[in-house]
């Protein structure tokens, strides 16, 4: 069967019924769909040991509609009053929207959803309309003790939004979504947390279309979720764009913040620079809704000038090679890509295989010696000023030849750039036959690379009939990251959390950080106490203290705040 | 007697007397001077409104032996333990070395000073020689509540090292200050708090010779007070370097950090990013010995090519135009020089006058419509890759001409690069004549320049015969600092104080940052309160009490934590 045309799966192509599980957990838009391709089944077969029928029927597809009874805890007095707040067009109790505003995308979460299985949800959602809104929703609760969650884009894929206390969740993408200033001056924006990525970015590449800006800009932050996440999230979760290594990490764009929590409500200062103590607008960066709500940031801005970006594409010999590469590249003092990615030798050769290599290409490579699975594929883009771009390219190249690569030109990145935010619209599909895809991401300094790297490969490539793929992405002086793809089949919810428990271990014994750029969330959270050491991890706890006396901002393990030792994870 | 030649002042060209007062408060090297010139000389007679007897008798001069009689707070037994800590050999209670270490730079240091007048002096000086030392001291005073201040280089001129309470001050240039690790791949070096600048720099670009690294390498780091100043200094203060344009704030370059506090000692995190929660190494930087004592900290290093830098000069017809070209080179997306300063005319002119201009170039000048008291001079330097510091010179010169600046070649940059670190040596040669120089820094948006910039002038300006000169020399995108330098004739400390603080509060009422790069100390302490507000200060507040909760790290005002309401200023 699998010979000649091999299956051919039925991917789904209708969107999720409404008000089922599956329009919950489904990645991105309802309507949206990209099928693995007749290499990837070959592939899944071959490695997963996938026979004929098991692409026969589907399980779990969590089409059913959302129908479990949960009562409330809190009293009717208490929602009349927060209804008050927002307004009774803003405040629900209705089950579909409580369990909806309790999940993320994290994987686990998609296959307990898909076999039903709803965890814990707020009582009532929330839609504040604006900063007043959640200062009077903090200030009440704050007063009632009634626990306070905070969606946002709803990309988390750490278990970030879990309402494990019952209470509240505020839904910031529904009316903060909006661009309150364009500062062409400073070069920054303003804008309330739940302005999703594209709104965003259109509204500054439009600038002057649209409100009557004199240029043109970007906001620098590409995430792969960048389609169905939030400026605020970015901001809280200290999240990275694929074009990091230019324009840096989310931390690194943020000007100032304004925040509301049960101590009070305050504005960080906006100075380019101050030499007057430790930084509050740090010390809010990635608290992941621990210690107040995020209720406007201000971000740089960058000119705006695609007409300038230059891709490039490069195949190195081997990993070694390509790491010393884009380490010259970190180091070289010669400006900085955009993107820059390296992919290690199983994620080329996958790569090559599932998105294709014209013929000639790969004979002319295969005869220079760049042998399969060990072979790695460098791509990226450059921005920036025009004789920058054109410089800072003309140097990556001879970075790149010196250390044995050959440049392939810029159709790779262009094709890379294509379908940059649409990899995760597979997940469901492979979820449907039983396959399991995620990512576990790190970072690392140059001299311990190596040794992760291998470690955690030899800790996935331990398990039969696991696939794993791994690339580098955001570049530093100092280290890089590498971004762990991993695909197999599971028995059950509780077998994937345990393999996946045991890669994260691996990453820590091997002198990873705990993440790179998808934050701590709940996931994440029993490795905090081992990570940051007793003493450090007691200073959050006296910030957590100071914002949030009564515990009640995203309480439940997030950030490993409040843990009892028996919840926390020593590897 | 000013016509022709002028008069000559005796300038101080002996060492001051060992032990006495002006050996504490001289800047820099006791056996190095740099005095004013005849151009120096005619404008303070011009605009000081000096006769010539003003230069006929020095007064303040602070030769006389340090003689005060200071008793002991301290019990013996205190005294005994801490000695047996550190050895016999780096443990006092000598006068001399008590009040040595209990002063900085801060002009109203050394007008004290100059007067015989002696303020709070610690009981004890300490020598540690190690991390393990400063740990049994911290963890001794804090089981005995004994204050700790902490000297490192000396150099500060934010009143940072007064030890307000009797209790101890530890020297950390004595023995913790040498380089204990150059890490090539990651390029990092790891380095004790009281290596001073010149000695990590030399160790660094001469790396190949003294410690066998394939590199050389430099710190990127170059503050007026390099030659006297800290590593560990940079960090906890904030610091900021000549070329932190290019380079960095000191807090950008921290890798990592090794803290001894009453609460505990860690090492933050080492990663080159890290999603995960608010991150400790960010909360220490900026914290002035307030938390704990720094006793290890590991700093990027970068590169060191000096056959790559370039210089430039510019004439800009007016400031306006020096900054609207100086913003477009920070957002301007092609690469950044290193030292960048920008003079507004006063400065210029000042500056032409007292250290010379070619004079076919002053009428090359003239005749092309720079006049005086408009032209603004802007100077710098490009540090980095061959090809990189080409084409940024080339872009920086492009977008200069496009402002209506005209070329000077690199004389000026290589002229002020020759004395870079010395200026501050004339402050005591104009002290002795009753004349104080000072200095006071901010940061700001770049919409809020201008404003700042006449404020703040006006109000100096104000004062009849007061010089004003100001430039701007640290860019970001986002604005820059501007860097006030004024001189004038003062009856006494207090009046010059009152002077001082209302230039404070003109920099706070204009928009600007309490100090770009200076540090707070208790200089600028009572404005915190309001320059923070109320809910930013709780928030430094919880951490000082997490970190020393007997209140033993540096008290007395250091950033306005410990002050009473009645001690802030509002402006």
């Amino acid at each position: 069967m699998f010979k000649g045309k091999g299956v051919r799966p039925d991917w789904s192509e209708t969107p999720p019924p409404k008000k089922s599980y599956r329009s919950i957990f489904k990645y991105g838009d309802p309507r949206k769909f990209k099928h693995p391709n007749h290499q990837w089944v070959t592939m899944l077969r071959d490695e997963l040991g996938m026979k004929d029928q098991d692409f026969r029927s589907k399980s779990h597809e969590g089409r059913n509609p959302v129908d479990l009874k949960r009562g409330l805890t809190l009293s009717p007095e208490h929602i009349d009053i927060l209804g008050n707040i927002v307004g009774s067009d803003n405040v629900t109790t209705d089950l579909y929207q409580r369990v909806k505003y309790a999940y993320g995308k994290t994987t686990e979460e998609m296959m307990e959803l898909a076999r039903g299985h709803v965890r814990e949800i707020s009582d009532v959602v929330l839609h504040p309309r604006k900063k007043e809104d959640v200062r009077g929703i903090v200030k009440y609760c704050n007063t009632a003790h009634i626990p306070i969650y905070v969606f946002s884009g709803g990309s988390s894929v750490t278990l970030g939004l879990r309402p494990v206390e019952p209470g509240i969740t505020l839904v910031l993408a529904t009316h903060m979504n909006r661009l309150l200033e364009l500062n062409e001056i400073n070069q920054t924006a303003k804008v309330q947390p739940g302005m999703m990525g594209p709104a965003y970015e259109t509204t500054l590449n439009r600038a002057p279309e649209r409100i009557m800006a004199r240029r043109r800009y970007t906001c620098g932050h590409f995430p792969q979720s960048f389609e169905h996440s939030t400026v605020g999230g970015w901001v809280v979760t200290l999240g990275s764009g694929q074009a990091s290594t230019y324009y840096g990490d989310a931390a690194d764009m943020v000007v100032s913040q304004e925040y509301v929590t049960p101590s009070g409500s305050f504005r960080t200062l906006d100075y380019p620079a101050a030499a007057t103590g430790p930084k509050v607008n740090d010390i809010m960066k990635g608290s992941e809704g621990t210690f107040g709500v995020l209720v406007e940031v201000t971000m740089k801005v960058f000119r705006y000038h695609p007409e300038n970006r230059r891709y490039f594409s490069f195949m190195f010999p081997t990993w070694h090679r390509a790491v010393n590469s884009a380490r010259e590249m970190a180091q070289g003092e010669f400006g900085r890509p955009a993107v820059y990615r390296i992919s290690d030798p199983e994620e080329t050769d996958r790569g090559l295989k599932l998105y294709g290599i014209p013929r000639p290409v790969d004979m002319f490579l295969k005869k220079r010696g760049f042998k399969p699975m060990q072979r790695c594929l460098c791509l990226g883009t450059v921005e920036g000023d025009r004789d920058y771009t054109r410089m800072v390219k003309r140097k990556i190249r001879t970075v790149s030849k010196t250390r044995g690569a050959v440049y392939l030109g810029g159709y790779g990145a262009r094709k890379w750039e294509k379908t940059r935010y649409t990899e995760p619209y597979m997940r469901e599909d492979l979820n449907d036959y039983g396959i399991t895809i995620d990512t576990l991401e790190t970072s690392v300094p140059w001299d311990r690379l190596h040794d992760l790297h291998q470690g955690v490969r030899r800790h996935i490539k331990g398990r039969p009939r696991t696939i794993c793929m791994t690339h580098a992405s955001h570049f530093y002086p100092t280290g890089t990251n590498l971004y762990f793809i991993f695909m197999g089949r599971f028995e059950d919810v509780d077998e994937y959390g345990q393999f996946h428990s045991g890669i994260v271990d691996q990453i820590q014994e091997h002198g990873g950080s705990l993440s790179h750029h998808h934050g701590v969330g709940r996931m994440m959270a029993p490795w905090m106490a081992a990570y940051l050491g007793k003493e450090q991890m007691a200073v959050l706890k006296a910030l957590k203290k100071h914002f949030d006396p009564n515990h009640i901002m995203n309480p439940g393990g997030q950030l490993g705040l409040d843990l009892r030792s028996e919840q926390t994870r020593h590897p």
